[in-house]
């Protein structure tokens, strides 16, 4: 079991030194090496995605990532900038199903900014594609014509690329609440509606999964209206990156939202959902939980840990209930603690 | 001063209605026409936007519209859909200006899910623009590709497309809070460096104005967690149509919500954000004020009656005030009415 660490830039390094601790005390065989990606990467070898980690993540079975990304690389030119690091291994790896829970811990209820009885209990599971769409579509660029400049990029899917991520939605639904709704512009974008075609013919073999579809800018409105009434949601990953961040905003505690990228054969990176987060790095008072829970995707993902899985789910839990919080989650008559303290605690769960 | 009334689908003939009785009762000299526009021109003329009605469009100053479409026109072939009779009447009349406040009216604070003390005096410009992007950009379609299909759409901006909503932005901020947050997703997508780049350029012009930069994942949070943090939004078609429905939802009161579409000469179209709400068409039930607000916004854009345009705002202010409210924004201690005596309550402020 061959895990490839990416601590990355910002806060990175210290929230995955506590996932790794998490790891590490399960008592399981790891093999795990760390490598660079994103700014640090630039910084060391010119490439945000050197050749030393692409080979060390493709022998890997799992990656587990920090953060990438900061505004000293903000001015590089775009081929050097952090989040190439990013796009370079998911494209490499083959990362095309992005899962992204967006869930409320009843204890930090009130972090939200929805009213409680709106987002109360909110499980949202977004299934984004990861490799294909506008981020990776060809031809882009900037170009001039009639004496100024035009910048274009290409929306495209294959209906292969969206039949596998459909699977993966579907998949995921039937071991939930058996309620799949499907985004897309279908009113407005061709390509989008080849996407609801598609899903729909792959619903058949699903007949336990009940399947809708929604316009993206209904669906925008309708995560703000009543977010409860999703279970499981898949889209494209242009309009993914934008409903998988409002939705995990819902919650008020992104600190707290894993990720896993999955390729076809359960390899996948890991990563929480939110960013490297640099006015607070170094500081040691960064949340690890979004990271810890983004090692426990690992241990059921890809190591079919499910059992061990759980084990880390239940430890974060009993540290919230205990009343541990970071900076970002804390309130008044809780106990604020710092980056290592949290791990210490989930470690004393365990 | 011309007008051309498009009353559409669903609830648009009756709340439209409302709009014309006020234009009316404001003694100044409107002509006004009706055409066809959506599913009920696909039903008498084949055509989603006719020529009559194009005609008639293009002779106007101003046209008012109530909403298009419904589920029985949702099979028919693309071309033949009811939102084709907008996205077209939208490009023939050189509409790129998309206007789209985003206002919480007191007495509503209540509708919204956000909690009060978030969404209190909420009040967001959102500048979209409507006639390029991956709306209607070349190529577009399913091809087959090595035996499967293929979707694909172009997202395309030129400079000067940028440019003239760029402008109509930083004059929106001027008259407002001098705040613009410019969005895009320039890290992945070269057409939309390309706008923040012009925007970076034209924002010479406007030394009062403070210009910002949002990716287009962030703004998504950033408006369900700090909304009022933003004064007026400028962004492409495509993140418009995404962002602008979920500002419109953080005020729960959709129905209050007017829009405005405008060319380079003022002409505009101009109806209320929400849809053509076809369950409770033909009821009189539906919240006309969304559409006498549209009104307002035509009397100050197109025809420049800045006076008479707030006149008619502080007739709609003062129905809420007096407690008089549609189903849609009912609550408990209020005088419920419907779509015409909520049309006569505005006249009597008036
Ligand atoms: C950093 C950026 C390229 C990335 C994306 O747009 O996919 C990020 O927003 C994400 O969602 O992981
Ligand atoms: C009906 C549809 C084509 C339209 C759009 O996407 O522009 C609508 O959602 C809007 O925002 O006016």
């Amino acid at each position: 079991m061959k895990i490839c660490v990416l601590p990355g830039d910002g806060i990175g390094p210290e929230i995955t030194a506590q996932a790794v601790r998490v790891l590490n005390s399960l008592d399981l065989k790891f093999e795990m090496e760390e490598a660079l990606l994103g700014g640090g990467a630039v910084d060391a070898t010119g490439n945000p995605y050197p050749e030393a980690t692409q080979k060390l993540a493709r022998e890997a079975d799992a990656v587990l990532l920090g953060a990438v990304g900061g505004p000293q690389w903000d001015s590089l030119p775009r081929e050097k900038r952090p989040e190439r690091g990013l796009l370079g291994i998911r494209k490499d790896l083959n990362l095309f199903a992005n899962l992204r829970p967006a869930i409320l811990y009843p204890e930090l209820a009130n972090a939200s900014t929805l009213k409680p009885e709106v987002v109360a209990g909110l499980d949202i599971l977004i299934v984004r594609e990861l490799t294909g769409d506008i981020y990776f579509g060809q031809p882009r660029g900037v170009r001039e014509e009639n004496g100024e400049r035009v910048g274009f990029n290409t929306m495209v899917y294959s209906e292969s690329e969206i039949r596998r991520i459909g699977h993966v939605a579907f998949q995921a639904a039937q071991k939930r609440n058996k309620k799949l709704c499907s985004v897309d512009k279908m009113n407005v974008l061709e390509c989008t509606q080849l996407w609801r075609d598609v899903m729909i013919e792959i619903a058949h073999d699903y007949p336990d999964v009940e399947l809708s579809h929604m316009l993206v800018d209904n669906a925008a409105m309708q995560l703000v209206k009543a977010p409860k009434q999703f279970d499981v949601m898949v889209t494209g990953n242009m309009f993914g990156d934008i409903l998988s961040d409002e939705a995990s905003m819902l919650t008020g505690s992104i600190g707290m939202l894993p990720s896993a990228s999955l390729d076809d054969k359960n390899k996948g990176l890991y990563e929480p959902s939110h960013g490297s987060a640099p006015d607070i790095a170094g500081l040691g008072v960064a949340n690890p939980l979004a990271t810890i829970l983004s090692a426990a995707m690992m241990l059921r993902y890809t190591f079919g840990l499910e059992e061990q899985a759980l084990r880390v789910e239940n430890a974060v839990k009993k540290v919230l209930a205990q009343g541990y919080r970071t900076g970002d989650i804390y309130e008044r008559g809780t106990n604020k603690v710092g980056t290592r303290e949290m791990g210490d605690a989930v470690l004393a769960a365990l």
